[in-house]
């Protein structure tokens, strides 16, 4: 064992602009940092603990995610690992062995393997249409649902993917919500890419469940996500048998550290900055107008309402047919002026965000960028 | 919504000798706070990773856990978020609904959630003997699954707690590791309170399975576990459908994130610490020696093989009687001398642990709590 490339681990890429989607958004401020330093050892969090993680005082985890219920105007939140911890919790609870989950084809891949893991059957809702937009029918959900019936096949659980993680196509929830109201299933609401970067109104989108991420939107150490839903569904918090303060899907404890400490302490951040959502909105529409003039095409709705920008880069392409790095050229170049976050070797399509950045910043990677393509 | 309160973080008790048998054996080295400067951003752990948390090279995640196999002589390692999700994992993918699980009556109140949580039944092994000592009765075992045979039960796992977080009684786990082989049934072995504070040989208790705990026992940042288990069983390790290189029970990756950094930069320390195990159970059976000369009596296996101890305090309880702050009287005092981690109020049984402090701190204990008994 050689156990000198533990010591001194370092981040690489730590002092560049990382323009890689997942991370824009995990960012955490100064007063995260802050208490980390109080809270790094292991279950320190448990000091003052009398039994249940959600109802310790010190440091202020009850108020917190009764405030966390206020921020997202649901009833009832619990802390989870992440997004995918969250929606598994959802499933295993609500739903029985095969049953069928109604969800977008935009679906995140752990949204899948959640219902795997749960085993469950999947229906997918598809596009209204695909290249360039592949915009969600909403509406077909009501198909969808309506064609499981008629097989006499048992729903459990409809789920929508709010901002999807490959074109950032924000979905009209309130749609969705209605019809899985109407037709009497639960909706659960993936916000792991909304959540803490816009503002998100639970009972507004008719959601009966919301799962969120704290490493991935919530500017917090990972892992951690948020599970929230509304007193209707009080059941998926069902107790132990035996331990009767204890919540079964939760297993008792489920952030029992850092992470959830860097949640609490940005969270004044995070209520803040959803409020210039706006600005962010229009950082991304900048770069979609700048970099399409240079031979990008920005895949997914337009003109973009969300971070999470997809562009088919095919002046890449060519670049890279006669550039001796082929396609690691741009990554390399992009490094070179301390850009990162843009999958090396990829050059058909890239994927970016600038949320978060100052101005500036956007504005140097639009021209690194066109600097790069136009050499 | 007032969010001054999430301002300024403090850890309470951050300077004080912590006696609480759960914190002290996840108290991180500084090559660990070190580390965290670098990842703090959430998914800063995914810079250089091609899809599998387990395969990244940079950090070394894949090589960390080449080691750790070595370290717990076991073939597979993976990461979890914690001890009992671990427990859940193998449960959930090695038992079917309804199946017996057989397992030690000091198991940990986890291990009983996470078989409710699988929807499975208990079968539990008693003691050889109750009051004071508490040991399981590990012969007992054969028996508990003759009989549940006899019955026509289908067991699904046998699982013992190495060390029980109650008394802190460590036991012969190769005992019931070859009970469990003769019978043809998996072995999980819960070492919670063992891995990263007393060395463990896998293959040489015969476990088919291990769980540890990150911030419990190898100063880590929490939440983190580790799930060890032998080529035999790769099966708990089945890869999605639809997603052939994500791990289903892992729902694609499990611990990304700070608490990983932490336990693979402690990982040197740790494997350095094991080594000092016989020093650790010198304090501990010297702070027995001395505190049951004022009138504690240990509970539990004796002499200690574990650095929990139990105590029985009848003159705790008698002094609680003449004393105005009643049962407090001993949580201010040992507060005042900078010591804590003994649960405020409780007087007839105290739980404490050494574990990690320098000798003269535990001559600094020991003291303090005789000053306070003899005042
Ligand atoms: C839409 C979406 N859902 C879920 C996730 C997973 O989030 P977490 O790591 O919190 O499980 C992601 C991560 O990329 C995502 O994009
Ligand atoms: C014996 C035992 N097992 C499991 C656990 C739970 O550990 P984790 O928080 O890693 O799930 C504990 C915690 O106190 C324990 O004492």
């Amino acid at each position: 064992m050689n156990l000198d490339r533990y010591k001194n681990l370092k981040r690489q890429n730590r002092e560049t602009i990382n323009l890689n989607p997942i991370q824009r958004g995990g960012v955490i401020p100064s007063e995260a940092k802050k208490a980390i330093y109080e809270f790094w050892d292991g279950y320190s969090i448990c000091d003052f603990c009398h039994g249940r993680l959600d109802e310790i005082d010190n440091p202020p985890v009850r108020d917190f995610l009764n405030d966390l219920s206020e921020f997202l105007n649901m009833d009832i939140v619990r802390l989870t690992h992440g997004a995918r911890e969250g929606k598994f919790i959802v499933m295993h609870a609500l739903c029985k062995e095969g049953d069928y989950i109604v969800l977008d084809k935009n679906a995140h891949y752990t949204s899948y393997l959640a219902a795997e893991r749960a085993k469950l059957n999947i229906a997918e809702v598809g596009y209204e249409k695909e290249y360039p937009i592949y915009k969600i029918d909403l509406e077909r959900y009501k198909e969808v649902i309506d064609e499981l019936e008629d097989k006499n096949k048992s729903i459990g659980l409809i789920l929508l993917t709010h901002v999807d993680g490959n074109f950032g196509n924000l979905n009209d929830a309130k749609k969705v919500g209605k019809i899985a109201k109407s037709k009497g299933y639960p909706f659960l609401l993936n916000c792991a890419y909304t959540v803490g970067r816009m503002p998100v109104d639970g009972k507004k989108l008719k959601a009966d469940f919301i799962v969120a991420s704290g490493h991935k939107s919530m500017a917090a150490s990972g892992p951690i996500g948020v599970l929230a839903f509304n007193e209707e569904f009080s059941e998926v918090i069902k107790t132990s048998k035996r331990y009767p303060i204890k919540e079964v899907e939760f297993l008792g404890c489920t952030s029992r550290g850092l992470p959830l400490i860097t949640l609490m302490a940005s969270f004044p951040y995070v209520v803040n900055r959803v409020k210039y959502w706006e600005d962010e909105i229009k950082k991304t529409r900048y770069v979609v107008d700048e970099l399409e003039k240079i031979g990008f095409k920005q895949l997914g709705i337009k003109p973009k309402e969300h971070d999470l920008i997809k562009f088919e880069t095919p002046i890449l392409d060519e670049i890279a047919k006669r550039d001796k790095r082929k396609g690691y050229f741009f990554y390399d170049e992009l490094k070179k002026r301390g850009i990162t976050g843009i999958k090396p070797g990829v050059t058909k399509e890239v994927k970016m965000s600038v949320y978060g950045l100052e101005w500036e910043q956007v504005e140097y990677v639009v021209n690194a960028i066109k600097e790069i393509v136009n050499r």
